[in-house]
């Protein structure tokens, strides 16, 4: 209860015949104000509807998602609750946070960093499921269908927290996730300043790492991708085929969708957000 | 031919099958370069399709319409063509021009200025009806079948052009517009300072005063309206009661949805959008 006292909704906005808020609100995992938002469609009232996160991509925010994707359309005829964290703490206070567009405020690739001096407040891993419980303790979600998907860092943000805790989300899909971090220089930058120079440290955090560790079908019902083919990141910070091929190894059913001139932003990603949603709707019950 | 000499592509994003384009021209009625963005659907190989120009309100740019209003969906599976255009000339070195959010740049009102110093670039109508033919010229647009639509200064924009121009838009519908700026704070700092003290100027920018100076249905398909009722400028700044009353003492068919607990701003617009795309392809047929 003490969380709840804690959650202050920023504005909110009808939207689709339901409402789509803004929060801050104190996060223990991070130790600093966090900001997040919230899609809740009509007919909410006593039931206990699947929750869907979205974590989104380098430089984003909270707000990303929710203006640019035009997810609430079928989100409010799935009945489906829409969440989206911000992408890094804000305000931490480490020298440089800010310097770089891919590394510190902005890009906290949804892990917990271990390494000085980011170790402090840089925990987005214990701040999504910080924030998971929140959420369903705060809103009309239903703790046994939660999903979790996102775009390019949030891609790999999705995939990596699906694989880790599969108990907690139950259907995950990516847009252009960042599907084998520990090979790309997005990935080896932010590893390296958030975990440190022993890779060894890396691949639990390395969505491709994790299918060859599992070596099974952690998602019976499938991971669905989205690749575009114009997508000026895909030849040197994506790796779709390492995701393919370790899944394909370990008998992880993937559907990796390969689509001929969308490439990396939001018009790529408003053109198939309803199929995922729908993926997710099905796969939640 | 020397229009399209000019034309330049800034960017394009495949976008639900068709194409997302952003574009920069020298413009001839403004005198300087201006931008504007155009959404393709599939399919326009050989056609001539609807055309559907957006105005965008206070603060806006080409931008803000194409990526915030998820209007793609729908006009990929109606066929209809979207222009938007920028609110104001950019770099007019007007003294003062950025120094107001509601007035100068981002703030052009759609109309041709005749006080100085705005009137050498501020001509903001003359670029509307240059971008039609620009467009026309360059586009598989069908010229009898062109409508306009808008948001707040925008609605305003796209009311006034069509009540000034039928014979170019045979289709208007707003969202919030500005309904009667000679009567409100916004319209009448923009009117007394592109227009001139002279209030007998004005009227003919004011959509509530041409359709009490036509006297009839000028367009007879109806006029499509939607409100917030909690919109913040609803009181003050809006005033579509004064439309409405002016369209039935003339006998102007005008749909006024106002729609409880919605605000002015883009989860407004998303949620209704589709509705303007349907009613311009009805009416253009």
């Amino acid at each position: 209860m003490t969380e709840l006292a804690q959650l202050n909704v920023l504005s909110e906005h009808a939207c689709f015949g339901g409402v789509q808020r803004f929060y801050q609100h104190a996060s223990s995992a991070i130790g600093l104000p966090m900001r997040f938002s919230v899609y809740l469609p009509p007919g909410a009232e006593g039931k206990r509807l699947p929750v869907l996160f979205y974590l989104a991509g380098l430089t984003c925010t909270e707000e990303t998602f929710m203006i640019k994707a035009g997810a609430q359309r079928a989100a409010s005829e799935l009945g489906i609750i829409l969440v989206a964290p911000d992408t890094s703490p804000r305000g931490a206070g480490v020298p440089g946070e800010t310097d770089s567009w891919d590394f510190g405020a902005g890009a906290g690739f949804y892990l917990d960093a271990t390494a000085e001096p980011w170790s402090r407040h840089y925990r987005m891993e214990s701040y999504i499921l910080e924030l998971r419980e929140l959420v369903l303790a705060t809103l009309p979600a239903d703790p046994q269908r939660v999903g979790i998907f996102g775009h390019s860092m949030g891609g790999h943000g999705a995939l990596t927290l699906a694989l880790r805790h599969p108990e907690l989300f139950r259907s995950v899909s990516a847009f252009a996730p960042i599907a084998a971090p520990t090979r790309c220089p997005w990935g080896r930058k932010a590893f390296g300043g958030y975990l440190g120079a022993d890779q060894s440290a890396w691949r639990a955090h390395d969505a491709t790492e994790l299918i060859k560790d599992a070596g099974r079908a952690v998602f019976p019902d499938g991971i669905l991708v989205d690749q575009g083919l114009a997508d000026k990141f895909l030849a040197e910070q994506l790796y779709p085929e390492a995701l393919e091929e370790a899944c394909r190894a370990a008998g992880q059913p993937l559907e990796l969708r390969r689509h001929a001139g969308y490439d990396h932003g939001y018009y790529f990603i408003s053109s198939f957000v309803e199929d995922h949603l729908r993926f997710h709707s099905l796969n939640l019950g």
